[in-house]
């Protein structure tokens, strides 16, 4: 692996962007960039060395140190179960959610669904009506996939008028990612045999608030998935135990959990969860209904709302990017409030409709700076700034909010959410 | 995408085994593979749909249907906290390992670290030895991979002369795959000033034990990271709570958990660790020393040992594959015990020194079958044939078995280990 020169460290942009090469290699090349501390005497035996520790266990746990970096739980008062719990995004790293740590949005509660009696129903316009248990479907070939799934209603705060002061979890962590494995549900469709007029299906859920959404036939004969694994294990049971839909890239909703039912429909069926909400308001106040994929997105998750930085000097900013269109080409970031742009470093794997880690090295020279990250697909879609969102959608737009996330620094090291 | 046509359906190898094109697009063509249920009354509404299901949580846990799937403990008697547990990889699918499923091995016990506590010191044959605290490492470029952990101790049981009747977890479980987020190795090393005659590095671990490996430079210039991160989390206890040595591809013994001192040396330092165990007796009387990249492997993790076949019909057989060398290239299945092979889909990502799930149709008739996988890894080396790799290595090699395993299906449905 080669080492970095000095000419490597001249900035790329304003406000002290340092090259992406920096996280492409590994070294840089003898320049103190941090002050760690040097080596007095020597380190001494500290007390967890002195005796053994704890014991191995059947199914591990994290360590209690950790026990701050929790998910915001935020239900809704008033209803029967329905809230969301959201990833805390700003304390963690690379690409994969943890799955203690994936987000929750439930309608009516988590079901608590015995695997054996569970069943899959797909009926309607088809010519062979079947049901399905766990065992038949895991008997099915198999697909791995690693996939975003995001609320939404992800990030609405930011539709209000005065930026919201709030972490990046809080703000917009209706988000998360995991390697979901599962059977492809064309598999499925195809056992049962879908009529020419099926062009829809509807897709409910075994909680209790029967969460139904209507999809179009396309998207489950494209890459939909009947997900029965996340990050290797069974579902856990806030993501739908034992099963759910997976809609790669579309919102969240769609994706229903404890899926029981699959109805083969000629035209969507305007169910509650579709009509009394997840559709968009216009400013001349009709509705978009059905605006299914995510659009292209990008948060700084550090530094972000709430951290405190620690005096001027070497700061790694880190970041997620993600797209319902495909894969993230680029990822520009600006310590100078849009002034000047830079690439971000992409971690690989860069996957299809997935989260994607980037990071850029930043000497922050102590003075005020404002961090904002703009995306790109690989269909050309580059993330809007927040006034050229606004304007298309008006002051009443609840959903899909995408546009980018700008973080103030001052002087004192506190980071504020602004609009730049 | 493209439906499957029934010549899609033809054997590709003897005894059943079908085209990979089953995995690689999303459907059968109205082929009825199997027997679903076809769909009698309505489905009854569920009693879990009947009232409002449970509270968001701030930290997941998973279903506890699920609670049977554990890692297999296995505690060494009459040591202070040596052993391992186990990975049980025949109820686990993707390439993910969860985190409270990844494997353990630990020989004195899981310390219990305060983080803010913890330091790592590099020191030695530097030009300026450091100390580097938590909140530092974070500050410097991370990097995130997905490579697998394997203990060179896997798979130890089957160099004994009767084929042990276990399954996968028991038998291979020594065995994770995580995405690992922390800083390259290089990028410290650069920071102390490796002095030229620096050619080894001490890496000590914090446990009681003090676990300690010397690794040559050249792999800590390549692709060592401090890993501080495992899917998305700061690492688990059991795997090196707040900081673990990563070296990927390289037996799991080097990857020092609970990392505290790395001190740069001219030559190994012989410690307990690598004289007393982890060598590789011979057939001559000598022992072969830093044998240290794991071989290229693969295992059939479903069907495998223990469980049991419902039925003749479709199945899909589901299995891993890695090497410590590089990528894995291709694996060949064969259900005839080696007679007839053909190669099985693999699912993407493709990545260096991580897992490959690797998957293949089968339709058992019911008959006896012999199930076997051989990978091939992209520097071209093979997954040897168990009498090959014992004829090298003797009757008391105890490490870095890779051979071949070999799942025997009765008619009766039952899955055993056998030597083929």
């Amino acid at each position: 692996m080669s080492r970095l020169n000095a000419h490597d460290l001249e900035p790329v942009a304003g406000n002290g962007l340092l090259p992406r090469r920096l996280f492409l290699t590994g070294g840089i090349a003898g320049l103190s960039l941090l002050r760690a501390v040097p080596l007095g005497a020597q380190q001494n035996v500290p007390d967890w060395m002195r005796a053994p520790g704890g014991p191995l266990r059947p199914y591990g746990e994290r360590s209690p140190h950790e026990a701050s970096v929790q998910r915001i739980v935020g239900p809704m008062p008033g209803t029967t179960g329905s809230g969301s719990s959201r990833t805390p995004l700003e304390f963690l790293e690379g690409m994969i959610t943890p799955n203690s740590l994936h987000f929750e949005r439930n309608h009516s509660g988590v079901p608590d669904i015995p695997p054996a009696q569970h069943r899959l129903v797909i009926h309607g316009l088809v010519r062979r009506p079947l049901t399905f248990d766990l065992e038949k479907l895991t008997r099915y070939p198999l697909i791995s996939r690693m996939h975003f799934v995001e609320c939404s209603g992800n990030s609405t705060a930011l539709y209000a008028a005065q930026p919201a002061q709030a972490g990046a979890g809080v703000l917009h962590g209706l988000l998360s990612c995991a390697e979901w494995t599962g059977v492809p549900l064309g598999t499925l469709l195809d056992e049962v045999g879908v009529q020419p007029e099926g062009k829809w299906l509807l897709a409910e859920g075994a909680d209790a608030a029967a969460m139904s959404r209507s999809i179009p036939m396309d998207k489950a004969l494209d890459d939909a998935m009947i997900a029965l694994y996340q990050n290797g294990e069974r579902l856990r049971p806030e993501n739908g135990y034992p099963m759910r839909l997976l809609l790669p890239g579309w919102e969240g909703n769609t994706n229903v959990k404890w899926l029981r039912r699959l109805k083969v429909t000629a035209a969507p069926l305007m169910t509650k969860d579709e009509t009394s909400k997840y559709t968009d308001s216009l400013p001349d106040g009709t509705a978009l209904q059905f605006t299914f994929p995510m659009g292209v997105k990008s948060v700084i998750t550090s530094p972000s709302g709430g951290l405190k930085m620690q005096g001027a000097g070497l700061y790694q900013i880190s970041g997620l990017a993600w797209s319902g269109s495909g894969r993230i080409r680029r990822v520009d970031v600006s310590a100078d409030g849009g002034k000047t742009w830079a690439p971000a470093a992409l971690s690989a794997p860069v996957l299809p409709k997935a989260l994607t880690r980037f990071r850029m090295a930043w000497r922050w020279n102590g003075g005020p700076a404002v961090l904002i990250s703009r995306a790109i697909d690989d269909t050309g879609a580059i993330q809007p700034a927040r006034d050229a969102l606004l304007s298309k959608r008006g002051a009443t737009h609840r959903y899909h909010y995408h546009a980018v996330q700008s973080w103030a620094v001052s002087p004192a090291g506190e980071v504020r959410n602004v609009y730049v």
